[in-house]
């Protein structure tokens, strides 16, 4: 597998995004990487690394898009991004898939510019994978749409579905929108809207949950418009990682903690390892007609390495062909159903 | 201090909700308790408890609001609600603050119909109060408003600011906006309009954060919509509950483990306190004409008892008047604050 990475995504790229590619191509023996951005600079930083040969190359991209450009501007200005360059890589079947940590609406807005969406979806999504007690669902749309209608998230709800049945291997995944409340008749005109449409649809919906309940593992699929989605995940990150260290310091106040903290070690690195994102690396976009992966702004050289084997994973399955071809499907056996309609 | 409490308000009512009068009374001396419902019901309930007599008082309402009814619907049809009994009571000074844990929106809706708006402001929102590393912070609206303009938010913001500095004290508090990331140009419409009104406003504005800053207690008060608010507040508390579940797990998993967590469980304990919303008890409705208090709708006896302590210590120390006259002045200090313009 070939994966295109944008080296120029991300709080601490290209350092971190080097190091990323170096971890990847030591760990992962059919996993060859592309790194996108300044030449010059990147050929520099790599130059004092070692690495198998042949295994990293770099292609040349000008341009780097910043965090605070609109995807409208970026798209319209920057043709020789590293975000474009890089999709454009899997758009001429140079790459099998694109990683990124940058801009994620800048790489949604390239995406569906460059590699378009499947038949009958409107709008890609972010479907990322979340630890429950249980299970871990599959948050979706985890930022990539700010403004969403109805319908979208109907079809947000379609993918994810399918998503969780062909990667995640659970047999009609039980699904459930956000909402300020259990009843149906709880939340905004978009959730009230879209619960109607989910109930009638061909899917497993269980009906709205609220944000207390999104951790208990009850629902496979969890919807919502991309300024909740990014919400819920930046929440649940900064929650995470603000309870163990208050946990930490609660321990250190005591005399016997220290000791106790020394025999549950193991536990919390484990229980660490299971809440921490990094693990996940990335999330892929969903809907359009190729490998597209998200990775946080604030990526470890981890997290890139996770986001680079889900790539190589998503397009060895054909995850985007199979979601394509299950959607059609669902479609014309029940003609009912309003996806695609605009 | 006489407290009206929504008897029949709550996902366990009447039993919690007798149980937490009881245990008010019984806490604090200077309280007595109003208990708004259905007479027949909670008289026969309270004649099998002991309590000090003539502390805890019955006031008649026919009617209960569902959790799954539009507060529309709930104001023209059920004139003789708890909700509605009971903050007319407050409006007849026959109690000096009310208390609920049913339907939050219904009692926004009426506390605005019943006792009114501050001067100057157009919607009430709910301030709750988080946990962090450092501080808590304000989170407002944390649920009352699903939908805002960006008007509301600054009105939201202004409240916000004044009740975390008269109430818990902090000089110029430093104010956040819940957005999909730091830069200004983050967010969605709504957000983006409210960065600038922000900006312009007589505010220690600090600018946007995302979710994985709220926990680090950089601002000491966050402003955000009341769907975004509720899906925070929410989120935060079913993670907290499903961590320390997972904790526990890993744990009993190691052998060494389990003398670990002996040794850990006054740590434990304490780090439970801090980030248990029943300690908390309930959150006040900033910008009406008088004192509202908010609890969850699962609330236990203990955060119905901590709700009706805040409740007291508000109508106490005159909040919502402390407010008012400080968003007036505020206004006439700054003209060109574009509070209160529709």
């Amino acid at each position: 597998m070939r994966i295109a990475l944008d080296a120029m995504g991300g709080d601490h790229a290209p350092a971190v995004t080097i190091e990323g590619a170096i971890e990847s191509v030591n760990s992962f023996e059919d996993i060859d990487i592309i790194l996108v951005g300044d030449e010059t600079a990147l050929t520099r930083e790599l130059d004092s690394k070692r690495f198998p040969p042949n295994r990293i190359t770099v292609k040349h991209a000008s341009q780097v898009v910043r965090m605070d450009e609109s995807p409208v501007s970026a798209i319209r200005r920057k043709k020789d991004s590293s975000i474009r360059r890089g999709i454009e890589l899997v758009k001429g079947n140079e790459a099998d898939g694109f990683v990124s940590a940058g801009h994620s609406g800048v790489v949604m807005a390239t995406a569906l510019l460059v590699l378009g969406v499947s038949v009958l979806v409107d709008r890609p999504a972010i479907a990322a994978i979340m630890p429950t007690l249980k299970l871990p669902f599959v948050l979706i749309d985890a930022g990539a749409n700010l403004h969403c209608k109805p319908q979208n998230l109907l079809q947000f709800a379609l993918m994810g579905s399918m998503y969780c049945r062909f990667i995640l291997g659970r047999e009609e995944p039980k699904v459930a929108l956000i909402s300020t409340g259990e009843e149906d008749t709880k939340g905004n005109e978009l959730t009230k809207e879209t619960f109607k449409l989910l109930k009638e649809a061909d899917l497993n919906f269980i009906g709205n949950v609220d944000g207390k309940d999104i951790f208990t593992g009850e629902a496979d699929v969890i919807v919502c418009d991309g300024f909740t989605g990014n919400v819920v995940l930046k929440t649940s990150e900064g929650l995470a990682d603000a309870l163990i260290r208050m946990l930490k310091r609660e321990v250190g106040n005591l005399t016997t903690g220290r000791i106790g903290y020394l025999l549950l070690k193991p536990a919390l690195r484990n229980f660490k390892k299971k809440t921490d994102y990094d693990e996940y690396g990335g999330a892929p976009l969903l809907g359009i007609q190729g490998t597209c992966i998200i990775s946080h702004g604030r990526s470890t050289a981890k997290a890139i390495k996770n986001a680079i084997k889900v790539a190589s994973d998503f397009a060895q399955k054909k995850v985007y062909e199979i979601i394509s071809s299950a959607i059609e499907d669902d479609l014309s056996q029940h003609e009912r159903l309003p996806i695609g309609k605009k």
